[in-house]
């Protein structure tokens, strides 16, 4: 998955490579918990999600934001996440397919690290909105 | 682990309970490859990891997220989180503990939520700063 690709060669609007996983199931809600050790039962149990306010079970917003994450290591050989900024938009539900895409927005060179600076969003497969953010990425 | 704490107890250099997570195994990395889909190698073999010039396999950047943010889900009943940001400050290893914690550095309502900004941080068993950021987070 990751491209062979120089830091000269990225430009300053240049698209990263989309990263879709989905559809998310309820037993990588589970894989999730056991992993993470976040078993919160509005990710796990549908009528505690209710008693909760919810509609059902909802997606955990970190499982989300790790996606995200893996599309910015995935982009470059020996890319690295120095920053990670994002804002919760939106839940998301199993069934949900979870759409990472992101822009660079800034390029520069900081204390010796050739960063990358990232706006970054995650969408389901309606085009709504789960997660906005930024994240700067040091390249090789 | 849910304290029954109001919006209006919740002052400002107040701290949020401390969440630690360890010591991190091997087998939870690989819990947390395949719970994430991130199968990147420098989390699971060690060849590869140096390979990468690495000493050996280190931790998810991400997983270590997740308990930072499950320290915040957990600290009020109903707490959610709206954003949340934060820097990689070094790497963790297996072996490591995880500790998180947080201080509250402001109150407001905005857009009918009531929002807690909190200074966040991981650190290993020995005192490094692993991850340092901010989140919000909507109480009640």
């Amino acid at each position: 998955m990751t491209e062979e690709k120089d830091y000269a060669d990225i430009g300053i609007g240049a698209s990263v490579p989309t990263l879709s996983r989905g559809p998310i199931s309820r037993t990588q809600l589970a894989l999730f918990a056991g992993a993470s050790g976040d078993h919160n039962p509005i990710h796990l149990d549908d009528e505690q999600a209710r008693a909760g306010g919810l509609d059902g079970v909802i997606v955990h917003g970190m499982l989300m934001m790790a996606i995200l994450g893996q599309m910015l290591s995935g982009w470059v050989s020996q890319a690295r996440i120095k920053k990670f900024s994002s804002r919760f938009a939106a839940m998301s539900v199993p069934g949900d397919t979870i759409i990472c895409s992101g822009i660079v927005v800034d390029k520069r060179e900081e204390g010796g690290e050739k960063l990358a600076d990232v706006e970054i969003k995650a969408e389901n497969q309606k085009g709504d909105a789960l997660l906005k953010g930024m994240a700067t990425v040091i390249i090789g």
